[in-house]
């Protein structure tokens, strides 16, 4: 794709911070010459009936059509009658596998220096079925569903996903222990995928043996991939690892080839429209983003410029101690380019 | 119970390195002068019927009959037809909620020098309830189950420590936004026992949340209560932070006002019988149970000096990097009494 032709892409600036952040990447994307054209989708103020929440069915097609997008942070908002702006999106997009590479980021001092690891997490099933009742008044109970169909198709894509970015080894993380069927066929599954990657190191490691050895030494961690709750809980600790959600990039894969490039963090409303945000997380998203359509010399010197401006440290917004704004950080980003 | 009689407590050595760490426990009782009589019971070599394990029947009478006691490690024997010791313990016992302190020892670098956090967990049903089954081929559940009396009872104990030991705060974990029938259940009872301690500031953090602040600033928590699968995770995150499960104490309290220590590292098979193994996990569970019965003092005299001998560093066990033999440390932390 790197030969001339514009892409479409759908933004969802979202909610919040969103908007401010969102328009940094613009910035960075026009400096930087890269030739996309922005599909840009609102959270509507209403529910559509067609998705049962706040999104409209136009956005999700749009989403559909350009099999690639970027995702600022969306507040559900409260009340009843509609579904979560997130979890709409995974399930009615397949948004099967979320990836968080997380970095230690060189001149942004936290307790750890040694951070190079993705997760990879099971986006659409497990904990989040949504499945619940009342068994008698007092005893509640909620269903954990694993498939073999999801759990294959997020272990491939993590083996795929090793073999190309240059990793050694996928560690399967799990509690197969007590939940000897629901894990132990997510393991049986990741254990069918890894005979055809020998070149790949496999293991399993226990949940909380894992995130002891996380804050312990995450160097000896490269890529781990987990059912959904799992991989919620340990990519948020890996993000706490180099800094926080402002920092951490991620993208989600789904159905039909759809990268759909997110921050995960919050849409910050008390600093919204302030020019106070941190839109490095989104730049970075947006870089991953850039990479799967193929423009890695692109992402590279966004990436870079990004990494150089962090660095220095003149340039960095409240979040990280510093004293910038959104647009005066943005700016420091795109003279690095 | 200071009063000068014999207390009569149940001591199970366990396994692998178990026998030799119990044995310093035993060394460091008698030089306090600790009045207490060990009732010994190991593991049976054939599965107990009336306990479906390999647990006598005649160890979970005497820890019943003393109501106080001691465990070192476990290792469930591999095959068909019985259950899981620690589980057997926690359900035949009723240990409805295990304890953990967690603390930075002086002297013992980490990346962390401010924990000083306490993690309460529900110890009998949630992810642990052991109901799973095939719903169709490749299709699996498991069932999380929360009670109204489970969570109240772990709840109750939640504040009565955090009052009975001068703490301020009771952070109770979830992730209600997506379990919320369960963990909704779980923090509904969190709150209705939070009114009955106006004196004690209550909170509720998502635990994908609370572990990425875990890793960032420790010192933001106190006391910490949440359902069994997130106390297991949480609990091990937080002994990462201080060292690992061979420096953090832990004890489960259960149905009549049992009291049963436990160190939950391994049984480490590999060095058993070597002279090699830490006791302090061990001796500081030990020092939760004199604490329990009163024996404040004695308590005071053992802990200081197991913080003092690992502050000197003369004397530590292998995998604090040191090169004492399990025997030359207890008797350093003996002649520090
Ligand atoms: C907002 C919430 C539903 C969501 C989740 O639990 O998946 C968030 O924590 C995330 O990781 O994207
Ligand atoms: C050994 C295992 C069953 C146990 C658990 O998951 O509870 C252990 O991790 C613990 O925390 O005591």
């Amino acid at each position: 794709t790197e030969a001339g032709e514009t892409i479409r892409a759908t933004l969802f600036p979202g909610d919040g911070i969103g908007p401010e952040i969102a328009e940094s990447v613009k910035q960075v994307f026009n400096v930087a010459g890269v030739p996309i054209e922005w599909e840009e989708h609102y959270v509507g103020t209403e529910v559509d009936p067609r998705t049962e929440s706040f999104l409209t069915w136009e956005s999700l097609e749009s989403v559909r059509r350009n099999k690639v997008g970027l995702k600022g942070p969306m507040a559900t908002p409260i009340g009843k009658g509609h579904r979560s702006l997130n979890l709409t999106l995974r399930k009615e997009l397949g948004l099967y596998a979320n990836v968080r590479p997380c970095n230690s980021l060189p001149g942004y001092k936290t307790r750890y220096d040694d951070v190079n690891l993705v997760t990879i997490r099971e986006n659409t099933e497990g904990e989040y079925s949504g499945l619940e009742h009342q068994v008698v008044r007092g005893v509640v109970e909620s269903l954990k569903i694993i498939t073999r169909q999801a759990s294959l198709r997020v272990a491939e894509y993590a083996f795929h996903y090793a073999k190309a970015n240059g990793r050694e080894r996928v560690s399967a993380i799990h509690k197969a222990n007590i939940m000897r069927k629901t894990d132990g066929l997510f393991l049986k599954c990741c254990r069918e995928v890894a005979e055809k990657y020998p070149e790949i190191t496999y293991e399993e490691v226990i949940i909380d043996n894992c995130c002891m050895t996380l804050v312990k030494n995450p160097g000896t961690f490269d890529v781990l991939v987990m059912p959904n709750l799992y991989g919620d809980i340990i990519s948020d600790l890996c993000a706490g690892l180099i800094g926080g959600l402002g920092l951490t990039p991620s993208c989600n894969i789904g159905e039909g080839g759809i990268c759909l490039a997110e921050a995960v963090h919050g849409s910050a409303p008390d600093i919204s429209g302030m020019n106070l945000a941190n839109p490095t997380a989104l730049m970075l998203s947006a870089v991953m983003m850039l990479r799967h359509l193929g423009f890695d010399d692109k992402a590279d010197r966004i990436h870079n410029a990004i990494l150089q401006t962090i660095s220095e440290g003149k340039y960095r917004t409240a979040d990280l101690g510093g004293k910038s704004s959104t647009s005066d950080y943005t700016k420091a980003v795109c003279d690095h380019i």
